[in-house]
């Protein structure tokens, strides 16, 4: 009886000798999802005080509150960076000191939280500006996860930027599994930014957004098309997704795809379909089943309706 | 080597002081999102006795297990809404006792759970009646994310209507993140209310959404414009979402937009842009990228499809 | 004061006997969702040895590591299709070995597992080099939603082939719950499978899927209308979804409904409406607000747009 | 590789069925040592509300406390009670409703425990007059083992008074565990009992100990010999540890045997060895090595000694 | 059948109001048994760093991990500190700042681990140098329960000192509850102490114990008699404990009773009885069935034995 | 304010550079206290099938349960075993294949595993045959602190007799603090082994035991003297521990100290203090302050007591 399973357990063994590329065995340590995901949320705790905690705050502990807490994300972190650091082994190609590179980024990366906290104090300001349903800012903090998709994809962005690999993906992977907005570690995203609902967005690696943007769900930043090389293999890394400037609004559903550029304080409409850059102060919309653009309109907010 | 981490520190302590709005440190308690989280678990576990249980439930141990539920949510729910009362004054401004009045909220509360599973049982029922690949209740009671978004949002309706900050709209944040559906805690929605896939379903606060009414994966119900005050702040509050009436159906990625009226019976095909009210009986479809309207079809069902 | 608490739960005990369907008290044990996502996860740690685990594997101990965890799985699965037996009997109707025939299919579903193993890895390899974004293999598995819900769904396949009643569903929906990705457990899917973002993707019950197929966030599979009985009630289990051919490619948003064939190698537009069948090399796209359609066009790729 | 793992499972199976009586495999449920001792616990809390919870207890919400608690002992007692008596079915020997009976024994136990508290309150109360290092009687409820072992005993009493198998002694283990205090279920012990520092007391099952009585650590009220019946068995069961009469005291290391009987206001010194009666009043001590006894002696506290 | 359960709950509620002392419901906060438990855990880490942890520490993070563990225990222990504060008002008797109070014993007692770990240093030799069965100082940090009682012992009697109550002794009760030696947190223990084995081991409130003592399990270091005031009442606080110099060693089961002092040098043989002072370099022993005594003896170490 | 946290912080580091020995960082991994008593815990799950585990085991699923069992152990005790491999390396001293040695030693040890149980069993029956008080085999698994103390022993000394370092000692240093019974792994015991409630048991680590032996609480066989070298220095190792041969009790608080021999069916009485070797047959028992000897006594247990 014992026999069965014990012939499966040889024929996983088997499997896993011949079938490769979906086993990590024996490698260098992978960053640990489960810590990663630990950590962000600590993280998170760090950027909003007293929100993400079970208990309330008081200021005569705030010291050692923020020093257990930095510490404490300081020593995992460094951990996992470490060991992105053995994985990915940076174009130098000689011996490094990967100990010595994990302390320092994420020492360098902790000293930007303060800057964070303030581009982030601009977002859930302009949520509460642009929600009629949102009643205190509070409420943004704890129950919007359009600030949470976008706090986790500044920090994301730092470590991205300093090209650590795996890590920042794995961030706002965990953000989109949570609030399913998708925002790419790569994406260079302006201050007062705001998504609401958020299910189904999507921006891409290589979007550029302005400041004082709003998106509404299910909206794309997307590539148009991918060039390949010679030998018929997809060019990685070049710019592909829309640049938004400041104070455009996209409605719910909009897809914007290419290296294409909607101009200051554009409208995009619900459902718009759009591959193709339009000019500053534009209104984008549907109609009929059409597709329209007016400029410089008046009661533009009345034609392209949100949520 | 300990000087730079307590340097970082150190600024994180000054962003506390000088980045306000986004800090909770000092003031009221807040409700708890970890606390309403399992709060609202467990009354799920008392409107479906028997399937969020990891074990199965004998009568014989019915009385017990409804003791000690009940007066466990009891308990902690009051906690949350005293912090509640505390956190959001209520008008009368001089001081109140928000121990009795937690302690009332939370009665008040509790005796209307019979009632909602009377109206969950409904909404079952119109699942399985709906939905050809659903084989029996119990599965739309343990795999349907429609039922749970539906579920939790009644209550959180039973809460905001009496005026409870914070707490509804974090229960139906939770149920957001699981099943990617968005109902906020105001709509009013009748009994036999079907929502199949549910990823990306947006519901808007004052939307009001009458009996047998069905609903599909994408379709958005919201806002088209929102009026400003003198000083170009967002009025809040208003009624500005559709009203659905009976027996209406709405396919998948459908937008209705603005305070409309979708008359009884009709039907709104996949992917429509609805943003002015229908008569009853009416039929709104796609046809050659145009969004055309019958009235008293006959094979309503076969223009419009659906998932 | 103990009284208006008692008072609550004597009104619940009345509901859970009169209030029937959503209760599930003193039945046959219903598989717990619980251990079915606990299994779940495991299952993924043996399709993806070392992916899904906190400590690296070391190949010394990869004997115990595969025989610890095929064991435990095989113990807890057992249990659960167990249960799943005694809820739903077979057609045969007389009194059944339960315990035998539980461990018969648990076995026969492990016996599976290299296989799947050997689907995935082609479905990894898609994703790899269908995405500019996708730096290495690595990535993809421990960051792309698309592969954990795909493979959450060939196994959830076999299941549903073998009748294994409520077990399946509850795999996919908490899939579904983690990546807003819901693939009903019938699908039948080819291998170099890829979902790219996935949020909002819905595929059919009776969908059936080639080799080579690439899906973006937002598409639908779906049915187009429900055939009814004699009494007005829906025939469960009819073919109703589509047939995708290889080397087919559906961008974001894209609406399929019913059993229609889009042929071999076409390319279905971003926002498309298609309820018919399109012969093979066919581009379905979306332009000034019209769906069109061209057959064998170069470059085809520029037509259509993705993510 | 495989092979040799898989040999020690075969042992250990072989094992399994030749190696008897320590195995427990599809045999009754036994009740589980891990719910029992979380029963206990609970129970405790329930004695002593405040004291063992971890956050302070309200009087507002005291009926919700005590509702919650009791409810959920009463459910997880009943099936713990449930399973001891399938496993030592009772003299009447026909088929019995276990159900009903683990239902009323349950409620029945549950019934005493306001008397159980009376009790422990004379006991707490005893602690604080007899040890001059206790400064409260909230530093005895929270740091006295003695206190802990008298309370688990007291309710496993009323259980192996009720003869209900294996759960009292599980009981009384977790507490000699904790304490290394060893009270067997079966003692019957008075009011106002002390029992000082308490690392290795040992009291026999057939031991009666009076009101009033101290005993320090190291004390034992054992048996002196085991009848054996006509084939060389031990007789079970029959009377054979020492008598207690009211306001003895038993310094430490005092050893006690047989079914001898301690009179009424003795005092038994240090490391005493004693197997016969002493009349009421007597003062034992050790002087010089030897053993001595005293009757009506004024200064008797300064012959013996404690701690 | 609910009526039974509520009944029995409805007793309990009575109970609680008329049987008083034993409840701790609306009075100030208790210091919680589990926090303190856990804080003396991390305490226990912070002063054998790398013995307690589950993962080894680099030097590299010695600063990250010597940050966290310390504002983790300070955070934490001046919680418990201040609810230890305002349960036990100071003589002053005047409206008390506890948080500042709080503050300042928690840094005053952290300050000091620095000395705790110098004096477990010497505690550690001792016990390498004293054993036989030692084979390394891991060992000995890693097995020996005497190590551990000592500092926790240690760092409970610096609390209090400061008049900190109950903490000290939750802290000493925990660590009697695992290795079965009580140590009162008022007892003055010098350095190079030693206990082996332990169980049994009492060390009273008032004990003074020199330097390079050793002891053995079993051993009372107790009060022989506890004076009473006018009203019958135990004079609490008073010197009654042994005082025992420099370099004495005390074999298992030995008691010593009252206010007596043993001399430098002296050995005290297993299982003597002793209440009384004895000069320097005195060996205690028993020798058929009598205790002897010895002074400047050569072979001492024969005379009396030990583990 | 945050100066003072850091200064402490400061102080702590530097005593970890300063204060040597008692800190374990940049060394060889240690094995893991929290990891080996885990892995106890689940040896003790495979000896006594059933009786450790929450839920009752069919015997369906006992090859399942046998082979996720011991492959968890093996890989789990095989890191371990490593980690001490490391720590202690072997006399050879040149360059060594740990990994292959650890896989080695735990396979040794687990094929021990059968034999263990077989000699368990005749504990378990020494146990029931010799306690009125017991009343089933399964009350002496489930709640006699003496059979999980030798079960754990008999394990360790398997290790022990391997010279694998740190972790038989773990294993019953963590015995000791759950029963109160101190067995130092190295003791040799034979079959038939009985500890009756077992507080302040302590057995020495050259003791031999033999078969049928019966020990009570407070039973210390320990060393009487310490042989010194020429440097003062303890030698380690040497016999020092008596010989107790078959058939022989000892009672309760017994105190046997050397490289003595107490002869076969002995019998020693309580609080005996014993320091030479007696002859087969031998009872040794207090009288009058007197320890006598009597040989072949008929009635022997009359004059020795015990619990």
């Amino acid at each position: 009886m014992a026999t069965k399973l014990f012939e499966t357990v040889q024929q996983l063994l088997d499997s896993f000798h011949t079938v490769g590329g979906i086993n990590h065995i024996d490698g260098h340590n992978l960053p640990s999802r489960d810590a990663v995901v630990e950590i962000t949320r600590d993280l998170l705790r760090l950027l909003f005080p007293g929100f993400y905690d079970k208990e309330s705050i008081h200021s005569a502990q705030l010291v050692k509150y923020a020093t257990e807490l930095t510490s404490s994300i300081a020593r995992r972190l460094e951990q996992e960076i470490h060991k992105s650091l053995e994985y990915r082994p940076s174009a130098g190609g000689h011996d490094q000191d990967y100990a010595a590179a994990a302390a320092y980024e994420t020492a360098a990366f902790l000293q930007q939280l303060p800057a964070v906290r303030a581009i982030l104090q601009t977002d859930v300001l302009s949520a509460y500006e642009g929600d009629p349903a949102a009643i205190s800012t509070e409420e943004i903090i704890l129950a919007y996860p359009g600030i949470e998709a976008i706090a986790v994809q500044r920090m994301a962005h730092l470590l991205y930027q300093r090209h650590i690999a795996l890590i920042p993906r794995i961030m706002t992977e965990w953000a989109h599994n949570k609030t399913g907005i998708d925002i790419h570690p790569g994406a260079q995203i302006g201050e007062h930014f705001f998504i609401d609902h958020g299910t189904g967005v999507v921006i891409g690696e290589t979007s550029v957004i302005g400041c004082n943007v709003k998106i509404y769900q299910g909206v794309t930043l997307g590539a148009k098309s991918f060039p390949k090389d010679d030998k018929g293999r997809i060019v990685k890394g070049i710019k592909r997704h829309p640049n938004i400037e400041d104070d455009v609004t996209i409605y719910a559903g909009a897809t914007i795809l290419g290296d294409v550029t909607i101009g200051r304080g554009s409208i995009i409409g619900g459902n718009v379909w759009l591959i193709e850059s339009v000019p500053p102060g534009t209104v984008v919309y549907q109609e009929g089943g059409q597709t329209k653009m007016k400029h410089a309109a008046k009661d533009r907010d009345k034609m392209v309706g949100h949520t």
